[in-house]
Parts: structure tokens; sequence; C-alpha cells
């Protein structure tokens, strides 16, 4: 290889936790280790960019090889993937733009010098892949030589440049595994009664989609899904019900978080104050608690709402094998990709039909230029949400089904799933 | 047998789904199909005992059974035990006193004659078990002879007369997972932050207590856990958070939906004041997003509250093996005592410790009258809370422990949990 380059490589994660952002984690860890010729080191940052300006690293090979320098497993790596959330830490710091501000780039620079890090990969969504692209941009400024590579990851599962995205399929797993057991739950009374299920996912209702799952593998799913690519209208919401109160007295639906009136306004406004995140993002919470509220003074019926909050993300007892596998082999790709002389990339997965795997797909991973991914946002396509905009298609759902397939072999310890935490 | 008594049975269930009402459903129907002889039919009641004074009856056996007699249990009555709520449907019909209604009664009498019903099994919580009561009071008073057995059920673990009850553990496994991974999904960030868990058990804190399983066994919980047995002071809450934020910034605390001040009000009351939706109403926001707020106005930092709902209690997909199992064995003996001759009882668990079992224990399943059961409320002792009142005691974790071990061994059809539908 002409383009060889010796050093260590850095790891970080970034932006919100998910069940499978471990999993990638250790593909890095995994690629990196068995690549110890070229990759001398590898360090993780604690709490993402943040923690590396303040040098809080850890050696990683230590960690998770075994004295013969082959990747422990069973002891280290399996815990690792098994364990929700960023576990080296995670942080939302956007970085300024390097002609913004050239000094924060040459303090990051020096510390690239001073710890020889010549590899840099980042697990993260939109707001990491930007982190990406724009020290990618900077590089090319110096005359460091250093790799930048993105492994994708957002529950959300609305990053453009690939077919989907590590972390969906295990909160899509969990959501449409909660919702099929509430929607057990909702049907042993006889009383006429309305529960309302707020799903996260602001911009994009790949998530509220994933629901309707329970209907297309046994026929029970919730009476109707409202996603935020189409505006939601209350007056037609409120038919939607009506009609469901002509089938079985306990309707069930669920909601984007993200959904909005045509207007604009969130249809959860109101109960927060408007407040937004460093990245521009208004804050929401209380969709459901709105719809409730509306559904109670209109029907005068039972209502109940449930905001499935957190465990949406961090629900790793529940995790989609095929999820957590793709998250470790979108890492080590990253990796095999940076050695061989990629850069400024992120690794995509594109998804092609093959009979000859057990869910009828596999997935090609190819490095996509950064540029082109960061800060835009994909939605469900319109044509795979029915025209009363209450519901995806089955074609749809036939998309998202391979995703959740298989479970994780969770190792248990007294009755709990056993996480791996650095001290 | 001198007291031997040949006809159908009946079984239903009643009160809030759990994730071990139908197993113990399948444990009264596989005792009974394994006596035929004796239960020579057996009728499920759909939603209890408002169904059945519609009729609304269905015959269990052959749904249950193959050709040859048998369960079977492959096709039908594992698929019903991992199925949460209440598979028969439920209803929350509080019978009157049979002085006061005994045309009420005459009904019942009439239909339990019309079906030859001789045995009568009711699947419930303390609401369920005063019907037994008083079936059981107005019997006595007729020539008909049925025995009436009461199996129990809640989540909640507030039955007097038993050691725990089946529903608990599934509940308490489920709110322990969660919360270990709630726990490492908000330590993935170095801002400042309180998250609070809200938990069922309005009168009762063995599920709030449950919360704080995760600290005994890989000692990271909640920072503290709030029973409704203890008054809520709101200056030592503050207080408590603030000593937490001593030693880390991301503290959890989980707190009782049933949480009381001293004076009586319940902490969620308290948010009615201020708060309004997007359509101008108040509302009853629940005790953690009154908690929420109150952190929010006090500590000026990010805080989050998580309402746990109904999963909770329908989670299945996470129920405990050894509380399966309890739940059908409970079902079992009900059938088998009032073959025996027992009537007006429920049955009850014994522990007793056996180091010959893999988790330290294993319970007698004995009945007990069921007057002394119905209408009271047994709740943690003060003396496994630790003085402070913010927490459970190491002992009272230990108590719990057992209750959790061992995973149901879920069937999945294409990425969900297999469900069992009566049509």
């Amino acid at each position: 290889m002409n383009n060889r380059l010796i050093g260590a490589a850095v790891v970080g994660q970034s932006g919100g936790p998910t069940a499978a952002i471990n999993s990638s984690l250790a593909g890095v860890i995994e690629a990196c280790a068995n690549n110890t010729d070229t990759v001398t080191k590898l360090y993780g940052m604690r709490n993402g960019i943040e923690g590396f300006l303040e040098e809080r690293l850890i050696e990683l090979y230590p960690l998770f090889t075994l004295a013969d320098g082959t990747v422990d497993r069973k002891g280290a790596l399996y815990p690792l993937m098994q364990t929700p959330a960023s576990a080296l830490g995670s942080c939302r710091k956007k970085l300024p733009k390097p002609s913004e501000d050239p000094a924060f780039f040459e303090r990051l620079l020096s510390l690239f010098k001073k710890y020889d890090i010549r590899y840099f990969f980042y697990i993260g969504g939109n707001d990491s892949m930007d982190t990406v692209a724009k020290l990618t941009e900077y590089l090319k400024t110096t005359d460091y030589e250093m790799r930048v590579m993105g492994v994708p990851k957002t529950i959300d599962n609305d990053l453009m440049g690939t077919d989907h995205t590590p972390g969906f399929g295990s909160a899509a797993k969990f959501i449409a595994t909660e919702m099929s057991e509430i929607v057990r739950d909702c049907a042993v009374y006889t009383v006429k009664a309305v529960t309302i299920v707020e799903i996260m996912g602001r911009d994009a209702g790949w998530l509220t989609a994933a629901a309707a799952l329970p209907k297309l593998v046994n026929g029970e799913g919730p009476d109707y899904v409202y996603l935020p690519e189409v505006s939601f209208d209350m007056d037609a919401f409120f038919g939607d019900i009506e009609k469901a109160f002509e089938k079985h007295p306990n309707v069930v639906v669920a909601v984007s978080e993200g959904a909005q009136f045509a207007d604009g306004r969130y249809v959860g406004e109101g109960a927060q104050s408007g407040a937004a995140d460093v990245f521009g993002h208004k804050y929401l919470a209380g969709t459901g608690k709105a719809l409730e509220m509306a559904v109670k003074e209109h029907f005068g019926c039972k209502v109940r709402s449930i905001e499935l909050n957190l465990p949406q993300r961090c629900g790793a007892h529940l995790a989609s094998r095929k999820d957590l596998s793709e998250a470790s082999l979108c890492g080590q790709h990253a990796v095999l990709k940076a050695i061989e002389g990629t850069t400024g990339a992120m690794i995509a997965m594109e998804r092609f039909e093959d009979k000859n795997f057990p869910d009828g797909y596999a997935c090609r991973y190819l490095p996509k230029e950064i540029a082109a991914i960061a800060n835009a946002v994909r939605e469900v396509p319109r044509e795979w949400i029915v025209p009363e905009g209450n519901n995806v298609t089955d074609e749809c759902l036939r998309w998202i089904l391979p995703l959740i397939q298989g479970e994780w072999p969770v190792v248990w310890k007294d009755g709990l799933p056993a996480h791996f935490v650095f001290d």
C-alpha cells in the first residue's frame, strides 16, 4: 500500500444514545485491534470532542484484548455490544466553522500531533457528521495527514446517503413490541377508550411508522399512526377515532412527537417554553398529552397518553440482532476504509435483496462523501404514507421489517442485563 | 373421595392487566384438562363476571388440548403464557353485597345451574378477591354446591396473606431493567441534569422499591427511590438532589405515582396549578411531571420526567421466568385444591429458603380463607425503607431479587413476540 499511514487512532461517540452505538464502537475496536501494525494505539475519547479537547482519553487495546493480542469477545466486546447509550460518554458540541475560529482547530491539531493521531472515528448522527465534515475541511488546509471517518448512528433513521441507520432497527423493534403489548393491554376492557402513544422522531416519522409493524406481523396494531411528514388536522383526527369506534371500543393510535399543524405549530407546543437546544432544535414534549386533552374534551371518553420516552432509544435488552450486527460492521468498515486511504467519509449501508440471506436482504458498506450527508434530513417518502395521512403502507412496513429481525442473546446477571461500564 | 364434585368449571380474569395473568389462566386450564373426569368442561368467561352475566363463554378444552386429550403446550399453552394482559378480557365490576341485591346473585345462580358450573376460578387482585368473597358468602345461603377459588394477581404486590403476588416479579424485572438502561442513558452527558422516573403503585411502594434493584446487582441504580409509604417532603427532596450532585452530574430518581405530602395531598396534584396545554386546558400532569417542574424551578438545570406507564404491567417480552412459573402453579393449585374440596379461598404463596433451588428459595402453595385477604393493602414495611425515607434497604432488595430471576424463552414471530388471542 503506497498510502500506508501508521499511527494512533481515536474514537468518539456523540449525540443521543442508542441501543447500537456501542456495537459500532465494538466494531471500531475490533478492526483496529486486528490491525495493530497500522493502528498502533486506539484511544477512546470520553464525552466526544469535548472530552478530547480536555485530553480525557482511555487506551482501549488493553481493555479489549487478551494476552495474545486477540480481541476479548466474551469478556469485553459482547458485554459492550449489549450495553445501551454511549459507553464512552457523549456531547452535543457544535463545532465552529474552520474559517470562523481557526484557534479552535489549531488546538485540535496540536492534540492530534501530541498523540500522533492519524485516524479519527466519530460515531453519531447528523450533528456528528457535521463535526466530521468540518474537521475534514480544516485538515485540507494543513499538511497534517489524518483520516477522518464518520460512523452513522441515530434511532431516527433520518441520515441522508444510507439505506438506514444503525440504532433504528433496535428502536423500531422496541417500539413495535411495546405497541403490540399496549394493544393487548388496552383490549381487555369493553369501555370506550382512546390510548395515544407518543413516539420519538422530531423531523422524520420512521419510528412512528415502526409502531404500525404489529399490523403487518399479526394483524393487530394501532388503529392509526401520525407522522410528522403530514400536517396534523384535528378534525380529521377526531373523524378517524369515530370510525375506529365503529369497529371496537379500544382505539390505539401512535403519534410522532414532531407532529405539526398545517400552520407549522407543533401539536405538542404550549406546555414547553419554546427553549431550543444548542443546535437550534426546538425542544418538544407533550404531543400525546395535548391530544389526550383534545380527545377527552371532544369525546368525553376515557383517554390515556403514553410517552415511550428514553426507553425507546436505550432498550438494549430488546435490541435487534440484525441492527447490532450491522452497527458493528459499520464501525469495522470505517476502520478498514480509512486504513486503505479513505477520509472525509461516512460509512453508508446499501441494501440489496438476496434470498440467500435469512431476512431476504444484505448490505454493502460503502464510504460516502461526508459533505453530501451532514445537515440534511431524510423523511419517510409521501408514497409510503396512505393518502389520508393517518397510516403507513404495507410497502413501508415491509421495508422496515427486516431491520428488527433477530434477538441479541443478552447475557444476564442476577435477572438484569449485564452492562459494560468504563471506570 | 367422599366430597367428589363432578361438573363444569368457569374461569375468569379481572382487574388490571399483568404479564403473568395469562400464565395463571394457563395453570387453571392445564390442571382442569388433566382432570376431565371431574371437571367435565371448562368455560372461559369473557370480561370477567360482566361477560359471565351476558353468557359470553368460550369452551377452553377444544382450544388447548390435542386430539388425544393432552394439553397442547407448544401450540397454545406457551403462547398464552407469554401473552400480556387478560386474554379472556377483564372488567372492573364491584359486586353488591348479597344481602343488598339478592336478585343479582339469583341471576348468577341460575347461570351456574344452566351450565352445571361446579367450580368457579377468578384470577385477579383485591377487587377480584372481594368478588370471590361475596360469591362464597352468598353460596352459603343456598343449597347449590359450587367451589369458588381466587388466584392472586397484581403487579402491585399489595395483597394480604401471600408472600408475593404473581405479576409483581415480571413488572419488577421490567422496571429494574428499564431503570438500569435509563441510568446508562443519562450517564452520557456531563451537563447537570435530573431525571425523574414515575413508577406505578398508588398505595404500596413495592414496584418503586424494585427500581433500586440495579444498585444491588451492579452498583448502578437510581440515586433515590421515594415510596408512598413515607410522606414526601419537597425540601428534603431538593436536599437529596443537591447531595447527589456532589457525586455526579446526572441524578436519577424513581418516585411512586402515589407519593403524598404529609397533609395527604398527592404530589401529582401539585402540578394542576400552572400548566396549561395548547388548547388552554389545565391538566393533572402526574407525580413525575410535578416534580420535574419543581426541580426546574429550584435548580434551573435540565430536568426530564419519564412515566413508565402501561408497559410496566404488560412488558411480557421481559417477563420473569420465575414469575410466570409461579403464576401457573397458583392456577394449578387452585384447581387441585378445589377438586379436593376447598372453597372460599385464595391460593397464597409461602416462601421458604431452600439452597437446593437455584434462586435459594421455593414456595408452598396454600389456600387461605378469602375473608382475611380481600380489601386490605400490604405495604412495604417501614424497616425496609432507610430512616431518611429516600431509599430502600439491601434487605428489601434481597427479598425482591429472587422474584425477577430467569427470562421466559419468548417465541418470536417476524421479530415480535407471538401473542395468543381469543377470536
